[in-house]
């Protein structure tokens, strides 16, 4: 029982990824945790925009009393990593044979896209069958404008997309792709 | 009535920025949709972290039925400019003399000063004696590592300081002041 959390993960992936959206967001946020320990980036998930239609003020503050949750208009993750802008989404399906589109927002892949034109490095990060993959911003650009398709099939990902490896700590070294897909290459 | 917002932006300096606070916050929001719309940069107030006590599903969806405000343990605003990673906070005093340090959470500083290292611009807009400045990181730090006053007198600002003057569109043209400060001095 050293390692709770990482029983715990081996527990959620014998019962086959049921839980992998939430699965996949603990693997990058306890990265992220660990880059930022090591002071290798500074990358967080954006809090999710909350609406407030009611609030009372207490002895502990403002506290709200009804909220509601708005569509993000941007990507989840944002930061700096080698003074470079970073911006990136994550997403799983459970289809073992392509990814749906629906799962971005439309305004999210217009977002992405002016991101890029700004010079940022800009990505998503796939769980699909078991495998995790990095797919850059361009590349999942060009695939929308070049299809009528409202899904990314899986061979499409397995030869654009770049694979992450799980691993101990950081439990998604996903930083070691963007090294080598970003910074290596050029 | 044409312009509603601006109309009471001017009542707002009639009543001597007493909603200051507030005020800065609005012309930094209304300048980053400007940028946005323009397509000059990308960057956005990150939303207030909540912490959720208790959430009920309905048939809109999932509401908060109890949350609380967090403290942010980063600076408010960040983006990307020109290529570059950028974040900065926006603070005003009421004190005329000094800005107080306490304005700023103890945290906040530290992560500010990761950015710089990180390679990101980083930099506070500080509103006091109507007046609105902006204060690059390095010299936030450099004054709070070499001095062990608690505010930060006005005559600093004015002399590390830059002036951002306020416009019709958009209403703080903080970009023009980031140019010259980061861009056209290099």
């Amino acid at each position: 029982m050293l390692y709770p959390n990482k029983i715990q993960k081996s527990q959620t992936k014998s019962i086959n990824y049921s839980n992998r959206g939430m699965f996949l967001e603990s693997l990058i946020n306890e990265s992220n945790q660990y880059y930022q320990e090591k002071d290798i980036a500074l990358i967080f998930k954006k809090p999710t925009p909350i609406g407030i239609s009611e609030a009372i003020y207490t002895d502990r503050g403002r506290v709200i009393k009804n909220g509601y949750f708005k569509a993000p208009s941007t990507l989840d993750y944002n930061g700096i990593y080698k003074g470079k802008y970073i911006e990136f989404e994550a997403k799983e399906t459970k289809s073992t044979t392509s990814f749906p589109l629906a799962n971005f927002h439309e305004h999210q892949l217009k977002y992405l896209k002016r991101v890029l034109q700004h010079g940022g490095i800009c990505f998503v990060i796939i769980s699909m069958n078991n495998c995790i993959y990095l797919l850059k911003g361009e590349d999942l650009v060009f695939f929308i404008e070049n299809n009528s398709r409202k899904s990314i099939p899986l061979d499409y990902l397995k030869e654009k997309g770049f694979v992450i490896l799980e691993k101990y700590n950081p439990p998604l070294d996903y930083l070691k792709v963007v090294d080598q897909v970003y910074f290596e290459r050029n």
